[in-house]
């Protein structure tokens, strides 16, 4: 597809892709992100209501925790969430559930994480949703984006293990304050959220009792998992619904690329995509439809949803009926590029009120552009597509293009082996089966990003909660009527588990005493 | 004893009593150390018999694991000294002992963990011991100490937890560069070294498999140990000697003031202490002899030592034969004056060699200094007396006393509850004995340190030992033939349970190819 001293190097945000398609002529590539949704529920509501949800405080946090250069002692405002509305009080030692926040605005995933919400009442558990540092609005440098964002000198202090240290540093001082040392702390997170929650239980055990670290790829990284699971899977959700569906996608990109040569085919694919600006590329509108395809598969989610985008249920299986709906691949081209679109218009415009797309689009409402920095230092998850049976166009993982990217891009060299050093990864059923406890890892067998999660029980209290028809931390959702059994069993499974964890510790405490 | 502005802290190194009796028209105060000892076994030894004993490597290390700002990826010369002469090989997954090297130069502990080398033939391990970053050769910006130890924009990098971070990113290349990534490695260390090695093992199970922590005070931080213990323990060491031994070392104190302000006093002590300067002052004399009293506490052997100084088997019960000998406390000044020679000479001359003593003594063996750095920031570690047993004058534990002192010394204030946030420690039973594994924790109960070790089994795998008439790590030491029987048998409990180890290891190993 790429033609001439061209990058081609995606990276995924776990909730968004970052397309670094990049000529060196290029300015600085932006990722491109849908538009903003609120959780249905949570959309319908008004604005108070919403602030009765949680409230909003703010921590004194220490800028680098690791150093004791004067630099370091630099402080930001870190902010929290907090509902204290079913807690039961630190008198009995009631538990605390904790988010560890992600990469973006922390009330975008409290307000998609029902879960904690819908069980705190049988908990009697205080609720605390921690913004991850760089985002939303726990920005150092006195919230200064301008600063903050600048380069690598003011944001190499952004890094997982930081958030961790973050993390325990709050939740120990919020303890002390509120009286309630003694009341177990259980971590909560989905997607990068999830990986923070589960390394958070392995690296603070003093701190949490218990993670349920939901559609977790903590093993998504280099010489661990094989850069192409990814679009396999995807390729694999879209194949199961029909075999026409998955050559439709599989032949579009050579089809888009003919029509695109052709005269008057690019009047012909701006005019069937609807696109607005005449002078786009090809692989711009390539990128655009392979977003539609990797969020639907990661949010294909029983019930309709808005969490990336406002999407039907099950969106996949919708597409493919977008595809299928009577013709069969290559009868008619236009038609072809039609059922594209209309498979596209699913996930952009389900609701059938945008009247044109800006492929370039780089709005980002959640506020994760920074994860293109994590993605240039530390969080190298290797994604690509070699597979002759993929979906998607042939685009090979070779490490050497994130690091010229990210060279390129913020004159930095990645540590692409640090996240296993200092996390594991590698044998990790070998390791973890004789160490540690109280994990659930969570994964929804159709979201691709389950390629690099934890699927196999390591021992009694480490377990691996597999949902086969389940996508991205599909678990942690509010819950709605329609869901099927299956989600409600396993949200039972994860309430009985975390239950046996603070049943357990309450014992050993009076034990203890 | 203090008059007039002045403050009166004293920092231990875990091997070097740093007395930071300062007042604000002082210099920067310097810690006072003994002269350079080497192990007996080893000082026989011709100097090409010491270079059998391991061969010294180098890694280049990376400045800050933590940070990915420019600086932090400049490098350093880590020094590590390696012994594979006993070495199974990785074909048979033999094992890897690594000594997790403390605040001092690496051959010096390495020439004092005889258990490792004496061990490795049963074990066919091969012997990696690395040393800490900042100590020894292991100094970042090129070596240079006049860069490195300048202040706190240079020293900031000393951290434990950048040093943890060093020895699993060392060790993970090293496996990788002998194609032993399957062989295990157990972890060893004693004194701040067995710190790191337990805290390795709870942070690093994915590199290490377990680990044996030798008189290692992880409790020893604010809120979890009383800052008096260490005094105390000392104390109950000449006390359960004889009672009057305990007498005339409480006493000395006033004795030794009321001297020095009578006509002829101050000359009387220099002579009789033997003091090489005319113009010292008592507190220098009393923090000399305070020095003799801890550190035969701390390495009250079994055997005759050579570890801080020359000494012989026992010599606690060696000062107070001295000081009973033929008279009772205060009988006779001058005579009691003597006595304390005696029993201070027991520690600080033993060989008989010394003329005279500077009680100013600034030399520094073993490159301990730095450890000043480590106290003023994380390692604040309480010590004081208060009791009105003790044999030392009262000397309360203040944080803002240390606090002040590093302001003044660094321009750093320290982060006192850092270490129990990262690494734990508060009711370590109940959060470990449900996580983690494989940690053995010796103790002696002669050593002072050993009140803020772990003295209680926490689970099956995570288990205590404790030696009543042990001292500092002496499970480490070199054998000798006259080691009695409880020391044989605690190094034949360690091995059996490294053994069991391995041999889980290789089981698992082996069950999940």
């Amino acid at each position: 597809m790429a033609i001439g001293l061209k990058f081609s190097i995606i990276i995924f945000s776990l909730f968004s892709m970052i397309d670094f398609t990049f000529t060196f002529s290029h300015t600085k590539p932006q990722p491109r992100f849908p538009s903003s949704p609120l959780h249905p529920e949570l959309q319908l509501s008004s604005a108070s209501d919403e602030k009765n949800l949680y409230k909003t405080k703010y921590f004194t946090q220490i800028l680098d925790h690791f150093n004791y250069n004067p630099q370091s002692y630099q402080t930001f405002q870190q902010r929290y969430l907090i509902n204290d509305t079913y807690w039961g009080g630190f008198k009995n030692n009631a538990p605390i559930f904790v988010y560890t926040g992600n990469e973006g605005d922390i009330e975008w995933f409290t307000q998609n994480t029902g879960f904690m919400f819908e069980k705190a009442p049988h908990f009697k558990a205080l609720l605390v949703f921690i913004e991850h540092r760089y985002y939303g609005k726990s920005i150092p440098f006195d919230g200064d984006k301008n600063i903050a964002y600048a380069n690598s000198s003011t944001l190499g202090y952004l890094s997982s293990t930081q958030a961790l240290a973050d993390y325990a540093t709050l939740i120990i001082d919020l303890k002390k304050n509120l009286s309630a040392t003694d009341s177990p702390v259980v971590v909560f997170g989905g997607s990068y959220g999830g990986m923070l929650a589960a390394w958070f239980r392995l690296k603070y055990p003093h701190v949490a009792i218990g993670a349920l670290a939901s559609s977790a790829p903590i093993l998504h990284f280099m010489d661990v998992t094989s850069p192409y699971v990814f679009n396999n899977i995807i390729t694999q959700d879209f194949r199961s619904v029909s075999e026409n569906c998955y050559k439709v996608l599989k032949g579009s990109w050579k089809l888009i690329e003919d029509t695109f040569s052709k005269k008057g085919g690019p009047k012909l694919l701006q005019k069937t995509f609807r696109i607005c600006n005449n002078d786009y590329d090809p692989d711009s509108l390539e990128g655009w439809l392979q977003t539609a395809w990797i969020y639907a598969a990661m949010t294909d989610y029983p019930t309709p949803s808005n969490f990336l985008n406002p999407m039907p249920a099950y969106p996949v299986r919708k597409m493919c009926e977008a595809i299928d709906r009577s013709s069969t691949w290559n009868n008619n081209n236009n038609n072809t590029l039609d059922k594209l679109y209309g498979a596209a218009n699913i996930y952009y415009n389900y609701t059938g009120t945008v009247k044109c797309f800006d492929l370039n689009d780089d709005s980002d409402p959640h506020g994760l552009q920074e994860w293109q920095w994590q993605a240039c230092t530390e969080m190298i998850m290797p994604l690509g597509s070699n597979n002759k049976e993929s979906i998607f166009p042939e685009s090979k993982w070779y490490y050497d293009d994130r690091s010229s990217y990210c060279q390129y891009a913020y004159n930095v060299t990645p540590r692409p082996h640090w996240i296993t050093t200092e996390f594991g990864g590698h044998d990790i059923k070998k390791v973890l089966r004789r160490f540690a406890s109280n994990i659930i890892f969570f994964n929804g067998l159709r979201d691709p990003w389950s390629g690099g999660g934890v699927l196999e029980n390591i021992s009694k209290t480490i377990v691996a909660i597999v949902a086969k028809e389940g996508a991205h931390h599909v678990d942690l959702r509010f819950s709605t009527k329609e869901d099927p059994k299956w989600l409600k069993d396993i949200r039972k499974q994860e309430v009985k588990i975390i239950a046996s964890w603070i049943k357990q510790y309450h014992e050993d405490l009076k034990f203890n005493n």
